[in-house]
């Protein structure tokens, strides 16, 4: 039974009758010695995480009284509720769910770690952005640094001794790296001496761990300006002595933590590095790789933030739902019923429905690109592996971007659904509202997201990636409209799928030629994907249930399939139906917004 | 020049250019002394309190220190620096602009004081809600109290001696007032005695003032359930002598304030009457006519929200110009020249010109309520009169619900411009969007608004009000026609019309027959109504700004101008134009929230 945290059943259903990764993905490759039941286990053992421990430390207000992340005498404080969770989440393993058994991990599929971190997202994702940090940095020390570096750093990172970060932003330089001006210089010994302030570094300093690592872009004394002289160095916040053991304190200086609209618990920090001129970093990958190196934790995070999207959307959504049962209001329009539920009022059922109807299809793209991740593991040759590797590719801004900004509409509807309660402390969704507004902000604005689709991404391998990703739903299609109940949503969701196909080459064309129009288009050409992509994963869901309620057990079964059906047509018939009108808008020679002169914004 | 608070000359064109009101109200009627250019002097006027005075006081957090409405010992005080800014503020006069000068009032047209108004809660909604709620209580004296308590009260509220409250809401009755358990007791004296809790009461309690009056929805002992049984009554915090002196405390007893996402300067009460048996209510109008009276204030707040809503918009969007004028980063993509003003940035330049676009439309859309109400008080004849007067009723809903809605996208937006500065509490557009959020649920939910336009409002007068309203343009659209450069707009906008026309038939016809597709298309449908009368004011705009382009004078007045024929094509052009593809989907049979089972939204 979903509770108002997470919702088990249908994540299953993903995982087992949408992806069907019993049969293709597990016993498969790496994966070959596990299975569906093993899958499960995990999946409820993350749930009961989830609901029992992180769900209570979610409030960032108790009696009026804050529970932030705090600042004091030059420390960071995590809020003390997240010092026992963080010992059962690394204790737990959950920070290495999909990691490499060579290092600890517990080697499952990416897209079984997903599932257990939407779940655990959707319960607290300002305490989740410290071990989601960790990770990613160890990651990159995996992958860049050498065994000498991995031996030391990996274990005490991924048991969560220590804890990580990612250090790109500058004052001066946020989404425009160009301008950084922190500095590396060498050693004789070849560590390098970093010099720099960086800003709105998530998880930047606290008290959960004995030692932070930080991976610092710098550039290199003489190395040429702009992003081709980026570097990237591995900075402790205390030096490590060959044994693991911590020694002096490397000059890693925090210099306050930000005030923000929410994740009032995860500390935002400014951190002075080499102040004292002694601060020492070690090179990662290859001088002048910086950029390089950085996105792939880059790359990590933006998938990591469009599932902070959908999971605080899910939960927003399940409160809503749970509310809209117990609070009684009005009467029944047609039965004439007194003072009933509210879900009872085709309003409050409208945007019930619309709430589902995005979180789910969120959820199936989100989880769709960890199973482009592991489908690249067992591809059974080059070309296919290839193909995963470019649907990661089209995803990663597609998923950071989509998921947060529909993810915001999830949770204003779900204070909305609460009515004055909503906007009261006293119930979640309104931090759960205030939190999401960061995820269409960080790890790259949604603006830089869509002009990497738009500029970089769609036109990679000759846009053969980008056509793969919106035709891999040919099949469903096909299977669709043989079916009388989804062959008009069927017929919506090719249609939406033309008129993109259409106006990516439109676009393409005019990138030379009048490329405002294409620029000025890019966020809502990104949006209208989405609202595509989803259009596919809801028919295909939609698919499935159909057969789900041939075969339903029970009637909760069947009242889960049917949701699911109801679910698909309202997406489908709401919102991927206006995406051809929405292209040819956006085609449209409409540049008002670069013709205004500056002045004429106000004068 | 606009600042990043308020847009002067924006007001004056609507005022002067757009509605002409030097020619079409001014020196008419009750408005027979007045001409613009004292007008304009309330404008600038308005513009220096809400600029030096009201915008400091807006931070509800300073150096990492919450600035609140405080509840200590069973008192609520307000934040130390209203107490000087309530004074200054009824000093001014401001409570009174547009009020009777029988009553010390200035007697200046709605519209003027709404203007000002506008300016004031952009620079601190909270703060504007004690004055706004006092001046709506007053206004229910001055209409449904006979002369001796009007002698009495009025003085005392519009002078901001005393403040005031509407106490509507109870813990189990929000939306719903038909189970309102709120009780009077009959007196021997006439009076009544009140027993009950009301709760969610903005301004409730506070230390601005010496006394709180508040009219009290309750139902007299032996009247019968529902909403026709209710009656109001004027319920003092202190009783007051018959030489308006302070008698005894009235048993009004604050039993806390909510802890809120946003408008944390208001306390929201819960207020507990008569809980000692000792709390004397006046009764208001008639017995068993609560509502009704309640309504002409209710309708003032609705009015007054959707204000709020334009309000907050315009200063978040004026904040973001601002700052994107200012914040360097990346390279412009045409010239090449490095790291420049954001505001060169394609993706920028549409975030800003689509914040324009929609608070102007809003604007516009706002003042026309008070505009018509301005009207009905200098029409010619009957028939005249109740063409404004079905104005009014029509606007209401579609003001307090798209204005709160739209305003939303903009505040949304205004952080996103910002980017992780925008998330921190250093800048002011944060708190602007947790600010605005209240705005589309309190004086009725958005939903309520919706249901309110379509069961209600769009069926009187056998619909003839709905379509004067719609068809107000046509004037306007003929004469753009005529202009190269807005016959397309000209066009789009006629074509919306039509389609809202033809959908408020059709949805008429079928809540007969198929209640659940217009019901559920409810709020859509209403905002695509809103589309549609922004389509038109923006074109109104675009006629008055093509005309000024001619006549500028300055490059300024160049550049405003045409600012407003570029903010009119870009909302018309990418919004407005939606409406007949929105219309056709929300008037299909797409029942499936009414279809899916309770159970199946998650099992």
């Amino acid at each position: 039974m979903a509770s108002q945290w997470v919702d088990v059943r249908d994540l299953k259903f993903i995982l087992h009758e949408v992806f069907k990764m019993d049969e293709q993905l597990l016993g498969k490759g790496p994966f070959a010695d596990y299975d569906g039941e093993t899958v499960d286990m995990v999946i409820d053992s993350a749930a009961k995480l989830a609901e029992n421990e992180i769900a209570p430390t979610y409030p960032d207000e108790v009696h009026g009284k804050s529970i932030d992340a705090i600042f004091k005498d030059g420390k960071v404080f995590a809020p003390e509720a997240y010092h026992r969770l963080w010992k059962l989440y690394c204790e737990g393993g959950w920070m290495t769910t999909s990691d490499s058994p060579d290092w600890g991990g517990q080697g499952f599929p990416s897209i079984v770690a997903a599932s257990a971190s939407s779940m655990f997202l959707g319960c607290n994702q300002a305490f989740l952005m410290y071990p989601g940090l960790t990770h990613g940095a160890a990651k990159l020390i995996e992958k860049f640094c050498s065994d000498e570096l991995k031996n030391i750093y990996l274990p005490k990172m991924f048991s969560g001794e220590w804890g990580g970060t990612m250090c790109l932003t500058e004052p001066g330089a946020g989404s425009d790296l160009n301008v950084l001006k922190t500095t590396a210089k060498r050693n004789p010994d070849g560590t390098f001496s970093i010099k720099g302030t960086k800003c709105f570094i998530s998880s930047g300093d606290h008290d959960l761990v004995s030692n932070i690592i930080h991976p610092v872009l710098a550039r290199i004394e003489g190395d040429p300006p702009g992003t081709k002289g980026i570097s990237i160095f591995l900075v402790p916040k205390y030096l490590v002595k060959p044994d693991g053991s911590l020694g002096e304190f490397n000059d890693v200086v925090t210099g306050g933590i930000e005030h923000k609209m929410g994740i009032h618990g995860n500390a935002t920090c400014t951190l002075n590095f080499g102040d004292n001129g002694k601060c020492i970093g070690y090179l990662m990958g290859q001088e002048r790789e910086g950029m390089k190196v950085m996105f792939h934790m880059m790359n990590e995070e933006r998938q990591g933030v469009g599932m902070m999207g959908v999971s605080l959307a899910t939960s927003a959504y399940l409160h809503a739902l749970s509310y809209a049962k117990e609070r009684l209001q009005g009467n029944n329009l047609f039965t004439g019923q007194r003072y009933v539920p509210i879900i009872q009022h085709p309003d409050v059922r409208r945007m019930l429905l619309k709430q589902k109807s995005i979180s789910e299809g969120l959820k199936v793209l989100c989880l769709f690109c960890y199973w482009a991740m592991d489908q690249q593991l067992v591809a059974e040759n080059d070309a296919e592996k290839d193909k995963w590797a470019g649907m990661v590719e089209m995803l990663t801004p597609i998923v950071k971007s989509y998921c947060t900004e529909m993810g915001l509409v999830v949770n204003d509807l779900a204070v909305q659904c609460y009515g004055g309660y909503g906007y009261c402390r006293e119930y979640p969704v309104e931090q759960m509202m205030r939190d999401q507004k960061i995820n269409t902000i960080f790890e790259g604005t949604n603006g830089i997201q869509a002009m990497d689709l738009l500029g970089r991404k769609m036109g990679m391998n000759e846009g053969k990636y980008f056509m793969a990703l919106m035709t891999g739903g040919n099949a469903h299609i096909a299977e669709a409209k043989g079916i009388d109940n989804l062959k008009a949503e069927a017929a919506v969701v090719e249609t939406a799928i033309n008129a993109i196909l259409q106006t990516a080459t439109d676009f393409a064309g005019m990138l030379g030629t009048n490329p405002f129009v294409p620029l000025i288009a890019a966020c809502d050409f990104l949006n209208c994907v989405g609202d595509t992509l989803c259009g596919w994963f809801h028919l295909w869901m939609a698919l499935e249930a159909t057969k789900g309620v041939a075969k339903a057990a029970s009637d909760s079964e069947k009242a889960f399939y049917t949701g699911k059906i109801e679910s698909a047509k309202f997406f489908i018939n709401r919102t991927t139906i206006l995406v051809p009108v929405k292209c040819d808008i956006l085609k449209k020679d409409e540049t008002s917004c670069v013709r205004i002169p500056d002045e004429g914004f106000a004068v």
